[in-house]
């Protein structure tokens, strides 16, 4: 797999996704939708991936949708309005569908972030499992500044993940929220000194993850992404059935007879 | 518009609601219930009104639900006691209304808190897009020490804005938190040293808001209302079909052109 | 009533419910499972009950599921593999029952966590109404690291308690979340230096609780139940209703009564 | 109570709210949404109203929309096409009020049809309770012979009252359903050989509703709409606390007492 | 297992439960509602039970509840208005257990009706998975004429039984149903001339389903009550889930293995 | 477009969908499920196609899921019984997928049936827009008689088509319904007495919905499938905002224009 507007590597379980079109503070154009979805459904399907650290090339994480794209949406050659604004809305269901992507994807996505999270970029990191960031990243909801309301997720994900009167904040002033304050806002888990540090920990965290049973990972994914959209009653109908299916593994076996010998369990 | 109960100010498409019963504590009669219903409805029509600021007069925000009202509806003339309660329902849901208007008006509302904010004024507060106070405001579900539990949206809204441990314990306790506390959980956007420096940053905020495309302003705050509701599926297809409506509009047009003339956008 | 794996006392309005298989670091095996489920149903219905205390015996606070009953659980005689799958279903489901007894008991449950709190003891601290806990406590998703997803409501209703990012974390590492860090995040209301400022500085909140009207309080905690699993139109109907039924009683009365003698009210 | 489009009487209990623009087969104009909006709203209201029928004068029912009306809403001075969008979802949102005002109130409204219901009669006759008709009526869906989607409510209703698969033959292709054919489907609960004849009988049936437990009547409104659009569970549950403030009554007594004294009932 | 209002069979894998008070035309009093729900609670375990028949001895099908029980209910030594309506409140859902009861039991019930099923027993049938029964049957929701609003499940599921039009007016007007129109709204699957008929029908129906895959049969039950209260979209994947875990079975086999050898498939 | 196990034919906007492995009583294979969904999403985006018949070649309409696929699904090399159910709970997905494809459809899918509709035959047309018949048809439940829960939609969508008495009553006994009885009870739209009659009547529907507009046709689709699984308020709220974007078209300019010109409309 080769990508115009990504790189991507696999090591030990781990694979790495990077936003790669520096000179343009990897803003997203046409190709890298296409591709940023071709990518996460490609990861959810290879067994020697078990989790998925998403980050930037160059100065910043990513600068959201690219003008020129964002203008060609805007236009149109439809003669008829209905037709124009009924073309415009599946519009926007293709450019959700690779944020959904990675929301789908059955293993973990940590974004781990540096620089600017702009506009896109949010609506990106709100649908990752977990956020890390360095002192010096901001994100900021730059669609208000553009004369549009953010229709990639941002305004549906954020606010079930931090505060909602930050994310409202957030969401008209267009202020950049910087790394540590991200932190304390529960929008990353953790804010580092600089971008080695937060790679080396990000990485740490991802051996953890990719240590675990990776059917548990997966379900556990699985659940956590059906228990925000349901009742805690629907949640709790849906993970038993969910455990009378998967409970009986050989990880489970394997977690057991690891412990009875005082080893480490080991998954394959 | 003249008021009884409230003291309202446009300025510079910034609306200033206070509530102006000072020697009540800002305590709410009937007639202020229905002042309150009549502004928001009136501030959600008019074109030259793009964001709100609720605050109070005198030494406190707001003392909640005027105690000779409560009795009144405490008390009733119906001989049948079903329909005494039907009638009861009937009270809740109107004075309901006076709040659900406020998180219904179309453009955001900031409320600006020092002093007291109890019982009703939380329920109020609860149903505003940010909430900024001073370090000597405090917060209190007083409803408890009423001998009722709180009816006008402060534990149907509240548990989905701070931590639902924290809204549980104010609920069962009436503790007041204070100001610092408050943004220390989420209650509050931020706190300030005092009301002075509180008024010149929220008007800041609401500059800043009223500077922004009032298109999507207004679209923001409909689809934040939206998705803390519905599933984020739900939220996106919606979103979606919204912005198929209302993406192509002037104030798109003229950030694109601010943008690439390298000047601030003016939106009408 | 007298059990064998907790202890309960009760005094002044406030039962003390303990784990108390301190020799097996109260790990829950069938018998707790039973006698949890019928301790808080009983609570649910006794008069001399307003607030629940939920602490551990000796140096841990619960170290969740017996792993000798997981095992059972795990092994079946069943020969068919869709009866054992559907016996398996039904043995979570009831697994989780205790646990959501204590949601549905009718009086607030806090719990006051030292030591550790590991698999199962988190998931039955996230079905308390607020968690409290010593700095040397420590809370740990454990059921990752036995090959399995956590399927007692961990996973249906911490990320509606604390951050969802955090939460992942948790669920997908394992790690411990200790005392401080658990206030830091809201996960605990509070993190005690000691067990025993801890437990009496929870005594006061239970204090301030079984002197508050305990028709009230029931009322509130159902509300603050069903308002966390509806939207919030559909609460505010349910709120008014609820009222028209609850509103006008004897604790209301004595509130009003008290006030205007300026006495502090009693609820019987 | 003076109307232009609607003429009103009320008589032992009983509201017949008929369309009065025979000349232009009753259709809406925007004098005639308005106030169907006031009338049905008042009647929610009144003591002396238990029931309501609603008719059309002359040859039809209800021949929908008014087309003046809707071309004006078709069109729009508004320059920005954004905010054209934005009016035009609110004035679809205004013309469903008066419609949703129907299912409102709090009494049954009984739709009693002859000649066509075309258009926005069918949005109406779906909000209404029950509907009965003449042979010689016809139900059409309209709109999409207009070029549009049938947005006042239809679409929304009708395939919760009669099968789906009929209900999008109608939707689709705009074909007539007769009387006759409107019984065996469930649109109507009875079609009636000629006018008076049905009359007599509708009048028959409001007549046993408006001998019965007005409060009763009521209640059963409430439930049945709040049925609709819930799971059972939750249906269940707000029915139980509905019934904790409702049921214990004069009516309830009046009827036990009626019913040992083996009398009719009267109730106030 | 012996009862004091109910007859039970088990034979050839067939459950008859029979109400058993025909001299009080099969009224529900407390210990019938007490016994119904220990009834169908215990052949939701038994392994010998696929199907139940529900019937009524005597004239009736079920008079529903006790006047006697329901005035206990009514009348309330409680001091406490408030008291009073939440001990209502939950007597309300007292009562609907019994009834969920036959809704949540693993197997298919069938209920078999003649002469009366009144009130109450229109609440049971409603919950049952088929309705058979007899020209000279009549159904009536009868509470409308106690002046109070049926509380125990009809209006939460007929409407989604039969026409919401014909189930309002039966709620409204209280008006007898009787087996032959039954049949023709959907609200019986069948009416037959006599009991004789109907009962052997029944019999052929229920022997039927008892000769099936008994784990397929409590699947197909268990997710069609899922389905009601779902999405499709959520129903299909739970539907997904649930045979992940239960679709391999022994039963699977046999069908097949009986399906390639040409004979009778036999499920143990 | 070349199909193995389908033939597809477009001719005046309207689509033929053939299902064409006669001698296998058009049962699918993988093949034919793989080419089930291309087809429903290449029509979907096809501008020459208006709305879409989907019949059967040879004696049967569809003999369902092919048995060899089946037991493919129920064979797997997976060693880990959880990794096993993890994959069979995609392939179900997998297998759902290409009738969800035909719901999603943009345009109307009309099932014309004759001789069997057994097994997935059921979970299809379930999911089409309408059903027309011939006599001879039958429908049957197949699965129970398999020893599976059927799991492909017809147990999420046909209760919610017919009346759920019949729907459970086909899910557990299997039993064939014949035309003229899916007629009765709201299956089919019609039943014609034999298959030339049917297509004939099928081919006048299928005219009169490419006459109309095809964007009023979609959108009124896309409302319908909405509507099915929403709240009536969520329903109305979202059509407001559909027509928003979708009411100002050629269509409803080109529909006054012909009704002025008293001349039938023609949309491109």
């Amino acid at each position: 797999m080769a990508f115009e507007t990504f790189s991507l590597t696999i090591d030990n379980y781990i694979a790495g996704v990077t936003f790669n079109r520096p000179e343009r503070a990897n803003a997203l154009n046409q190709k890298a939708w296409e591709e940023m979805k071709a990518i996460f459904e490609e990861l959810d399907e290879r067994d020697d991936v078990r989790v998925i650290i998403l980050s930037g090339s160059g100065r910043h994480f990513c600068a959201g949708i690219d003008l020129e794209l964002l203008m060609q949406v805007a236009q149109s050659a439809q003669k008829c309005e209905g037709r124009k604004r009924e073309k415009l809305r599946r519009q926007v269901l293709e450019l959700q569908a690779p944020i959904n992507a990675i929301e789908q994807c059955s293993k973990p996505v940590i974004a781990a972030i540096h620089g600017g999270c702009i506009g896109g970029g949010v609506d990106i990191i709100s649908a990752c499992d977990m956020r890390y960031c360095t002192d010096d990243a901001f994100f900021t909801i730059k669609e208000i500044d553009m004369g549009m309301v953010a229709d990639l997720g941002t305004l549906q994900r954020l606010p079930k993940i931090i505060a909602p009167g930050i994310a409202r904040e957030m969401a008209y002033t267009g202020r950049q929220v910087a790394g540590r304050e991200a932190e304390r806002i529960g929008l990353a888990n953790r804010s580092f000194a600089d971008a080695d540090t937060m790679q080396s920990e990000v990485l740490r965290i991802a051996q953890s993850i990719a240590a675990k049973s990776p059917l548990s990972i997966r379900g556990t994914k699985a659940i956590l992404n059906h228990s925000r959209d349901h009742s805690v009653a629907d949640g709790l109908d849906y993970m038993a059935t969910w455990n009378a299916a998967m409970l009986l593994s050989n990880d489970l076996m394997e977690a057991f007879q690891a412990k009875m010998q005082k080893r480490d369990a080991v998954f394959l």
